[in-house]
């Protein structure tokens, strides 16, 4: 593992102090949380807290365990994060004083989460054992252990956990082709809405942007479930009958991620299993119509917060480029190279800027997705997950 | 002027210290930003702090001056508020120390202003000399001071300011029936691009959630003016011709505020002029498609973000209710009278709550949209505008 000299926080201080020196404390500086984020260290099982307006880092924290394939959700005043480790391990740290505050071991295996609306809960997506724990958010005391079963009673695998409006949590049973809705009003009697025989696998799943409509990839069938979440008896619809990996399967170099699918004004952009392209469907009838030749085998495809760029980064071997589509032309206007195996990327709230993170260069990249010439080049140990508070404002993040 | 004991902020401060007493500051708590806001108290020159997650009064600031009709914008890292006074005070308020900042008297009469998406400046929209200014976000310095002219050389007054991406302004002249665009990219050296004939006497404005569309109400005639400012040559087309006081004009008792028009999936919905109606837009052909009769004259009509539900309130005399619309079913869902003179409305980030101002009432009253139960009903001083942090993150805000 090379281990490079870091700028760690403190010499950033100075920037953010201007105005209230008399006020400031060295370890914990009066600052807004709006332009703050995380960035995850994968291999050291650490995470840097980054500030997006001066694109710096104020700071690393450590301890966080098995950080391979990571995820976190934010708090609703953006103090606080919920990192969900593969390890089963929910850790949650104060940006402010930039410390872990809590960690419970809850789970063998885990694989994401989310947060209620109303910040008071936060649920865990187990592999093992199979199901959803939901926890209280100030003191990750356990509220709610909700178990997945398939229709023999062993435990299933939780994928696609996404929050819904009003303390109700939406997932997948990779293990027994359901999706269940459950609503914890009341966390002590938690209702859990099971719709069954959606498809074969569903492996990760993504809700649109405004909370409504929820889509689950399968892994072991051609298509996808759709469920619209506004419906009073929500069922699941197969969507896209062509997208999957086929009747003679391509080689996969990796599984896209589904939370990073586009929503652009009427269309979403998804990437293709397996091919070189990105798939166009138009979200009011949720059928394809075109296609978009890229670099390589697309894993995150996301838009920018206009919709007028979508940006994709690829599987090995092309993880070194990342290209930029624009959605008004429907083609590729850009490829970059940012650096060595392109993991993630995150926008900035209002878009001006881009993070990616470029895993084997130990370093971050912020481009400008205007001009998209390069802002910064921050040092960070092989970096993947990049996580901005404004997430805490949105759905399904 | 009816004045009353107020709850003061310090009560409510335990609330928010634990974890961190050792750290805290009486006059400047550690706290994330992201669950706070500000309201608008018209009369006594005064904003209150609050807090979207307890539902509380942290703080009044005093010192404002004339804020009838003031509007606000708050800096990326959503510590600073800066408050645009209807007597052309420019004022930046610091949320976390509890105190103006800064205070720049920099026109005669002003109603409006913006920030720029990277956060360094601050335009201010100006009636009275008519024109636009751009300050330093940090200091207040004038950076830029874009005269509005009309075709003799005549100040025009400025309206419908917002922001554009990558440091650039759209707004429109009343006094000369043009839209401009002025890209500060180097303040210093402002590029103006005008569009001449958009109209007769544009009164205020908006720009689509996605920054694309930016449309013009106009007050001399019937319709709107519609510019793409995505087209490499913007230009300004004519929508909706029977949008506007008709031929034969109604009595208006208040013009409805443009910015709270509501796009809601592939429809906007607008308040009618005159007329107890929303009208109900395609924004693909941004042709009408329907109305939905309401209790009065609308004056905001604001989407949920999430888009399930549109809610409106009304001009004199039906400015005692408010009413939710169900936009699956395209009607009237809810009639409600949370108190006398329902000023504005403003939504939590993910629409789980409503904050309602109740001028004539001195209060606050907050509702859960889904159950449309109330949750709190906090004591104000005639309040009217409230803005939520969430606002640093969205574009034409």
């Amino acid at each position: 593992m090379k281990r490079r000299p870091l700028l760690l926080g403190l010499a950033a201080l100075p920037l953010l102090a201007s105005g209230c020196a008399t006020l400031q404390q060295p370890d914990a500086p009066l600052v807004g949380t709006g332009d703050l984020g995380l960035v995850v260290e994968r291999a050291t099982g650490s995470v840097l807290l980054v500030n997006t307006t001066h694109r710096s880092i104020l700071a690393r924290v450590d301890g966080l365990g098995d950080l391979s394939h990571a995820s976190l959700v934010f708090s609703r005043d953006g103090r606080h994060a919920y990192v969900f480790g593969r390890d089963g391990a929910l850790t949650r740290i104060d940006l402010l004083t930039r410390r872990i505050t809590a960690r419970e071991q809850q789970a063998g295996n885990s694989i994401g989460g989310a947060i209620s609306a109303d910040g008071t809960l936060v649920a865990a997506q187990n592999y093992t054992p199979g199901g959803v724990k939901v926890f209280d958010a100030d003191t990750l005391a356990l509220r709610a252990d909700i178990p997945a079963l398939t229709a023999d009673g062993q435990r299933s695998r939780v994928v696609g956990l996404v929050d819904l409006p009003g303390r109700r949590f939406i997932y997948s049973l990779f293990d027994a082709d359901a999706i269940c809705i459950a609503d914890c009003t009341d966390p002590a009697r938690p209702r859990v809405t099971r719709i069954d025989g959606i498809g074969h696998q569903p492996y990760d799943a993504l809700v649109t942007p405004n909370g409504r409509h929820y889509i689950a990839g399968l892994f072991g069938e051609d298509g996808l479930a759709l469920v619209d979440t506004w419906a009073e008896q929500p069922v699941a619809r197969r969507i896209l009958a062509g997208y999957g990996r086929g009747q003679q399967p391509l080689p996969v170099f990796k599984m896209p991620h589904l939370r990073g699918w586009a929503v652009a004004g009427r269309h979403a952009y998804l990437p293709a299993i397996g091919r070189h392209e990105v798939l166009v469907v138009d979200t009011t009838t949720w059928e394809e119509v075109g296609r978009i030749p890229v670099a390589g085998q697309p894993v995150f495809v996301m838009a920018r917060p206009d919709g007028r760029q979508v940006w994709v980064n690829f599987a090995v071997p092309d993880y070194h480029r990342v290209q930029v589509i624009d959605t008004v032309a429907q083609r590729v206007a850009a490829t970059l190279q940012p650096g060595k195996a392109v993991m993630h990327m995150e926008f900035t709230p209002r878009g001006e800027s881009v993070w990616i993170s470029c895993r084997d260069d130990d370093k971050v990249v912020v481009l400008d997705t205007a001009s998209l010439a390069t802002q910064a080049s921050l040092p960070a140990r092989a970096p993947s997950g990049i996580f901005f508070t404004a997430r805490a404002q949105r759905m399904g993040f």
